[in-house]
C-alpha cells in the first residue's frame, strides 16, 4: 500500500494557518496531505536533509534546553565536513561537478531488486508464500518517475543523517507515536542501537565517569561503557522498573570524594520490557523518573528496541484473553507513553531499532533529541559509519513507504504483539507446570522477550556454606546438563562487582518453538530439582 | 558462476601434505579444493567464525610482531562480551537456547530476495538489460539445502567478525590476491572503510598524538582525527606518492619537546591513486616506505579502495593504447604489490573497500591485520557496529561467491579498468584542449578518480601581493561562475595551518559523463584565463 492520497486525508487535518488554534496531534491518515504541503520532496544522490522538512510545524511548543555543559571535548571539537559544505554548490543549476569522488551508478552491479514481502492483514510465512507482494526497486525508479528512491542513489555515497527517504518515514513514523513536546526534535539515522549507544557515550562521557542504569541491564551497555574508562551504577527496581526514590537517592547523596567521579548526569534505561528483567515501567513510573531527571539535569537515554512488544495482559490459563487492539487507534493508545513524549525539556535521546520488529540483520535504528543532539551526532556519523546500509535503507523505504505505510506497518505490529503474547503465554504455562513453585516466582512480563525468573537461593542446602555466585553457576551448569541455556542474572549485573542477595535467571520466549520452549522449561525444572535437592 | 568445483583444480594445487614443500601461492582455481578439504562449512546463525578456518595453512612463513607497545587503554581494556561466549554452549547437541534473545526468523517480513545482475563478460548495464542473471535468495535456503546463506541466517544477529559466508570470501580473495608474508593474518569486516579508520585511531591513538600522513590527504582521515585531539602531520610526495626520506627525515628529527607530542608511529596513506594527488607509489617506493616504518616500527594504516582502480599507463592521444590483461593472472600481476605483500611484520593493517569497485551504498568493507589487532577490532565491532547489514552481506556474498566467483570478479574488475581508463584518458584529452598550458600542469594519474592540476601560481597578476589561498579561492569562484566545480587543493592539506608554496586543483573522471567532463574542463580553463588574464 503508499501512503494514503490526499482524498483519503480525514477531517481532522492539521491546519497550520491560525497559529491560535494548536492542530490535533498526526496520524498515519495525516501524512500525504502533510508531504503535499511541504513542497518537492529532495531525495538524489547524497541529498542533504533534516527532520525539519519532514515535521510538523509547531511553534506553539517550547524550545529545548541546550546541552553544552554536557557535551564532551571530543563532541564539541566536532567541524562540519568540508566535502560535504561544498556539496551546497551543487544546487546551483548548469553546475557539473568534478568535485567529489562519487562513482557513477552504471557501474553498480545491481540492475534491480524483487522483493517478497507479506501483504498488509496477511502476515505469516505461510500466507505470504500464498498472497505475498512482490516489491520492485530498479537502478533508476526515480529519473523513469516510479519512485522517490532506487538503487543509484541509495547505493551511492549518502548523508550522516541518513537518506532523506528513511528519514522522512522515521520522522512522521515518531510523531506519530511520540508527538515530542517540544519544537525543535529531530531524528538521525543510526546503524543499530549498538552503534548509537557508543556514539552517545563518546558525545558526553569523560574517563572515570560513571553512567546509572537499572540494576541489572543490557551487558553490552556495560560493556561498551569500560572501555572508555565509565562505569555503570545500578539502581533499584521492581516489576515496573527503575525505582524513582533510588534514583533521586543516588543523586542526592552522591559523595564525589568517595565516589571518586563527578555526579553522573547520563541515565542509560530500557523503560519496555526491561532487559534483563522484562520489568516495564507504567505512565506514572515514568512521569517520576522524568521529575528526577529534572530534577538533576540528568540526560536520558531511553533504550526502546522493546517498545512495540508490549503485550496483551497475562490472564492465567484459564481466563479468557483480552481482545487484541481493534484499529491502529486503540492499538497507539495502549502503548503506554514514552519517556521522550513528556520531555518537555528536550532531554531524552531515545534510541529505536528495527531488530526486534522486522530483522536484527537490516542494521538500521535512529536516534530522536534536540536538534543540538542531533547535530552533533551527524557530524559524528560523516566520520564514522557515514549512514546505514542502502541496500538495508532501499528496501525498508520501499517496504515501509512505499508498500505499507505508516498504518500498514502498525497492522503489522499489532500482529507483532499477538505472536508474542502467545510465545510468553507458552513460557509462562510452562513455568506454572514444570518449575518448583517453592524455589522460583515471577511476575508475568508485560513487554519484550525476556521472562526473569528469582530463584529463592537461601532454600539451598548449602546456603550460607556457599556463596550466591557459586549456587547460581552450580544452577547455570546443571542446566546446561540438561540441555537447556538460560542466563545468569549475575551477567546482566550493571556494576560487575556488586553483591546482589537475590538469584535470578533469564529466559527468552523469542526464539524458540513452542514445543522446544516448553521441553526447555521441562528440563529447567529438572535442574532446580537437582541443585535444590527436591527429589 | 559457482566456485569452481574439485575436478576444475588445476595440477598446481597447493600440497600441505609435507612441511619441506612450499607450495604455489592461491590461485582462484584452487579455492574450491581448499574449501573441501577444510571440513563443513560453519555458517549459521550467530556462527563464531575467524578467517584461520578460510587460510591456507602456512607453518613456514613467520608470526607477526606483536603491538602492546602501540594498543592505548581502550582498546587493551576491551573485554570479551559475556553473552557472545555464551554462545559456545549452543554447539552442544540437543541444546535449546533460552539465552539469547534471537528473534525467530518467521517475523522478518522478507520471504526472498531477487537480485538482476550482469554475467560475468557482459557487465555493462545494457548488457545486463540484456543477458543479465537475476540471483534468488530465500529465506530458508540453507535448511533447503540451496545454498550457503539465505535470508533466515543474514538478517538475525551476527557476529562482530562478520557473517562466515563473507569472511570466508574475503579471506580467500586477500590470500589471491596479496598473500601476506606472515602467518597470523586474518581478515575483518567493517561497515566500511571510513568507520574502520575510526575504530583503528581509537585503538592507538592517545590525545595530543600526531598521525603521519601524504602532505595533501583524504580529508576525511584528517576530521576523524582531530575531535580525538590528534592531529596530521604531512610529509612531502611525488607523482610516486610519499618521500621515504623525507618521511625518514621527520621522524628522525622528531623532537618531543618542540612538538609537543610523542613520536608518532601511525603511517596512514593511500598508495594506489592517492586521494587528492592521484599519485601511486611503485613496488620500490612501497619497499622503501616499508623500510623506514620498520626503522622507526610504525604501523601502517594502508587505505586502499582504489586498488582496483590502477589503469592501464597513458600513452598519448595519438599513441595505441596498451592492451588490456589478457587473463587473470596478467592481470594479477599487473598490480603494484600492496603493502600488505610486503609486511614480514604484520605492521600493515590494509583497509579495503568495496565502495569504488561496486557501490558505496553496500557499507561493507574490511581489513586485513595481524590476529591480534583483528581480535581488537572484533571485540570493538560487538560493542558498536556489530557488522555488516545482513542485507548487503548476503547480496554480496551471492553475487561474489556463489555467482561470480573470484575469477568473475576479477573479470569484472579488469572491465572497470578499461571503463575508467577510458574516463581518465577523456579527462586528459579536455585538459590538453582547454586548458593553457603555461599556467596548468599535471601527471597523467595511474590508478584512482582523481586529476591534480598544478597551477602555476606565481605566474597570476597579484602574485605577491595576494595570498596562495587568496588566489586559489579567487579560481575556486570563477569556475564555480562558470558552472564547474572543481576542489581546491588547500582543502586537503593534511595539516590546516601548513603553508603551502604551491598551488593545486583536484577534478575527479568517476562521476561526469564523458561530453560534460569535457565541457567541465572547458569551462575550468575559461575560469583559469579570467583569473590569469590571459585573454
Amino acid at each position: 500500500m503508499s501512503p494514503p492520497s490526499i482524498q483519503e486525508v480525514g477531517v481532522h487535518a492539521t491546519s497550520d494557518t491560525t497559529a491560535a488554534t494548536i492542530p490535533d496531534p498526526l496520524t498515519c491518515d495525516d501524512v500525504a496531505a502533510r508531504r503535499s504541503k511541504s513542497g518537492p520532496f529532495k531525495g538524489g544522490v547524497a541529498a542533504s536533509t533534516s527532520s525539519e522538512f519532514f515535521k510538523s510545524t509547531a511553534t506553539w511548543k517550547p524550545m529545548s534546553k541546550k546541552w553544552d555543559h554536557r557535551l564532551n571535548g571530543e563532541s564539541k571539537s566536532r567541524q562540519a565536513s568540508t566535502l560535504k559544505n561544498a556539496a551546497t554548490y551543487l544546487s546551483i543549476p548548469g553546475m557539473i561537478s568534478l568535485g567529489g569522488g562519487l562513482p557513477s551508478s552504471s557501474y553498480f552491479p545491481f540492475q534491480y531488486i524483487d522483493v517478497k514481502i507479506p501483504s498488509i492483514g496477511k502476515f505469516s510465512e505461510a500466507e505470504t508464500l500464498e498472497s505475498g507482494k512482490v516489491m520492485h526497486i530498479g537502478k533508476h525508479d526515480v529519473k523513469e518517475g516510479k519512485s522517490a528512491f532506487d538503487l543509484s542513489i541509495s547505493l551511492n555515497y549518502g548523508q550522516g543523517t541518513g537518506s532523506a527517504q528513511i528519514l522522512r518515514w522515521i520522522t512522521e513514523h515518531t510523531e506519530i507515536v511520540h508527538d515530542p513536546p517540544y519544537q525543535d526534535w529531530q531524528c538521525v539515522t543510526s546503524v543499530g542501537s549498538t552503534s548509537a549507544l557508543d556514539m552517545i557515550y563518546r558525545m558526553f562521557l569523560n574517563r572515570g565517569d560513571f553512567i546509572i542504569s537499572e540494576e541489572y541491564t543490557f551487558t553490552s551497555a556495560v560493556e561498551t561503557a569500560l572501555p572508555l574508562g565509565c562505569k555503570m551504577i545500578g539502581v533499584k527496581l521492581d516489576a515496573e522498573g527503575m525505582l524513582p526514590e533510588a534514583l533521586d537517592e543516588l543523586l542526592e547523596n552522591w559523595d564525589e570524594g568517595a565516589q571518586g567521579a563527578p555526579k553522573p548526569f547520563l541515565l542509560y534505561t530500557v523503560p519496555s520490557g526491561q532487559n534483563p528483567t522484562g520489568a516495564t515501567m507504567s505512565t506514572e513510573r515514568r512521569e517520576e523518573i522524568y521529575k528526577v531527571a529534572q530534577k538533576h539535569d540528568l540526560i536520558i537515554i531511553e533504550d526502546e528496541p522493546y517498545y512495540f512488544l508490549q503485550m496483551q495482559p497475562y490472564t492465567g490459563r484459564d481466563a479468557p484473553a483480552v481482545p487484541l487492539p481493534k484499529n491502529r487507534e486503540e492499538f497507539l493508545k495502549s502503548l503506554v507513553p514514552s519517556l521522550l513524549r513528556m520531555d518537555v525539556d528536550g532531554r531524552v535521546i531515545r534510541v529505536d531499532s528495527f531488530s526486534k520488529v522486522l530483522a536484527p540483520g537490516s542494521r538500521v535504528g535512529w536516534i530522536t533529541a534536540t536538534a543540538q543532539i542531533c547535530e552533533r551526532m551527524i557530524r559524528h556519523n560523516e566520520v564514522s559509519v557515514q549512514n546505514p546500509s542502502g541496500f538495508a535503507q532501499v528496501i525498508l523505504h520501499k517496504l515501509l513507504d512505499e508498500e505499507w505505510g505508516h498504518a500498514g506497518y502498525l497492522d503489522w505490529l499489532i500482529n507483532l504483539r499477538a505472536e508474542y503474547t502467545q510465545r510468553r503465554d507458552v513460557l509462562l504455562h510452562a513455568c506454572e507446570d514444570y518449575l518448583p513453585a517453592e524455589i522460583a516466582s515471577w511476575t508475568p512480563p508485560a513487554a519484550g522477550m525476556f521472562h526473569w525468573i528469582k530463584i529463592a537461593v537461601e532454600k539451598h542446602p548449602d546456603f550460607g556454606a556457599k556463596s550466591i555466585r557459586t549456587i547460581e553457576n552450580e544452577l547455570f551448569l546443571a542446566a546446561v546438563a540438561e540441555n537447556v541455556l538460560v542466563s545468569p542474572g549475575s551477567w546482566f549485573s550493571a556494576d560487575k562487582d556488586a553483591k546482589h542477595d537475590e538469584m535470578f535467571f533469564r529466559a527468552t520466549f523469542a526464539a524458540a518453538e513452542n514445543a522446544a520452549m516448553t521441553e526447555a522449561i521441562k528440563r529447567f525444572g529438572a535442574a532446580i530439582r537437582k541443585v535444590f535437592k527436591l527429589d
